[in-house]
């Protein structure tokens, strides 16, 4: 049995996320059957991030156990071949026997992207947002999340984590107008985290007086911002 | 009667190109419907380009007569409380009277753009070519676009335009890697002219021992490369 490491993108857009659901379209759910096509066999594909309806990937890694004599190459090319066009196999590599793309991540990262004039063209990957922000009152909201914190004011009852503790390595904004990203960096998310962070720190560049740091120190969910929706947040990269 | 010029952004993609047609969806008829409602009056709208099935814009201009008693920036977010998401009113101003978004351009600016490496994210608004490009060859093929030539090689019969002359301005390759962008700014354009032109620089790139200058006077549509998709086409701009 050799073991496959894919990198993928899709677009969120049509899809009920990420994990594999009776009677619905997701990633997992396409992949699996493409792959199934390919191989001719049945493969669990394990994923690193199990991103929302609506959200998309530039990078998300899937993993999966195969008898396939195929070359990454041929078996790329095989698996895009059954695939449809909203996702895409970026690169397949042979990781090492029992990789995991979910286990053995170090850190996963994620951008929320902020359009600063109304747009048709990118309404369904962008959140649009006019109104004046004091970015940096944002950004040193943001300060506040880097290192290892308690992170329960983000998420919700139904996030199942082993542990709110999460190990915030970098936590910015980069603004190259008329886009302005948030981008979180950490060795994993909680359900809903980024789109709550996101919203708190809306909020703040929108003028409200709020401390990050009682935010987080609270550990209630109804301390943070408004969850923004699921279109503007792409799971970029994972590191292993 | 006052008169009004529209700067308006569209996403082609689900839109039976600009002009008005019955029983299809297009921007000319959406922008009318959604002016109706506004101001409660039938006005005739103009464009500056009359984009084909597919193609988006950024900046296509129109213009029309109204006796409303509405500011420019009232009517902005009137029209846009009408309009489908996919259409959006960037700006609004009135103009001198009697002026025409498509007689009075100077110039449009048209986009098209190459994606470099496959996508799922932007597949219905670029272009994807992943072979290697001479991009020296492409850059050297544009030049002798530039000046006022007869263009007639790079349309179809079902073009008519007063004259195939177009007075070509900026003739340009632009590289943000994974993108590429074939910019080109003319006086006017022909039916399928950027798109033909795009399709034989990308043959002349991918190695083709053409001659732009005998194939642009042999005015000879089959001379031209294949007409490429529509999906990677902005009319980004028009000059007045």
């Amino acid at each position: 049995m050799r073991t496959f490491k894919l990198i993928i993108e899709y677009d969120g857009t049509d899809f009920h996320g990420w994990q594999i659901q009776p009677r619905v379209r997701t990633v997992q759910g396409e992949l699996s059957r493409a792959i199934h096509h390919a191989t001719c066999e049945r493969s669990t594909i394990t994923g690193a991030g199990r991103t929302d309806a609506g959200v998309h990937a530039v990078g998300q890694v899937a993993s999966f156990g195969s008898g396939t004599a195929m070359s990454p190459a041929v078996l790329q090319r095989a698996v895009n071949g059954w695939l449809p066009r909203d996702v895409r196999v970026r690169s397949v590599e042979e990781a090492p026997s029992g990789f995991s793309a979910r286990f053995d991540a170090k850190s996963r990262t994620y951008h929320y992207i902020f359009i600063r004039r109304p747009t048709a063209l990118w309404r369904n990957h962008y959140h649009l947002v006019t109104a004046d922000l004091d970015i940096r009152a944002m950004r040193s909201a943001l300060g506040e999340l880097i290192g290892e914190k308690d992170f329960t004011t983000f998420t919700t009852a139904d996030d199942r984590s082993r542990t709110k503790r999460c190990d915030m390595k970098r936590a910015e904004l980069v603004e190259t107008p008329p886009l302005l990203a948030l981008c979180l960096t950490a060795d994993h998310f909680l359900h809903h985290m980024v789109r709550a962070i996101a919203g708190t720190v809306l909020e703040i560049g929108r003028g409200k007086p709020w401390n990050m740091a009682d935010i987080l120190a609270a550990r209630d969910f109804s301390r943070a911002g408004q969850t923004l929706p699921p279109y503007a947040l792409y799971l970029m990269s994972v590191r292993y």
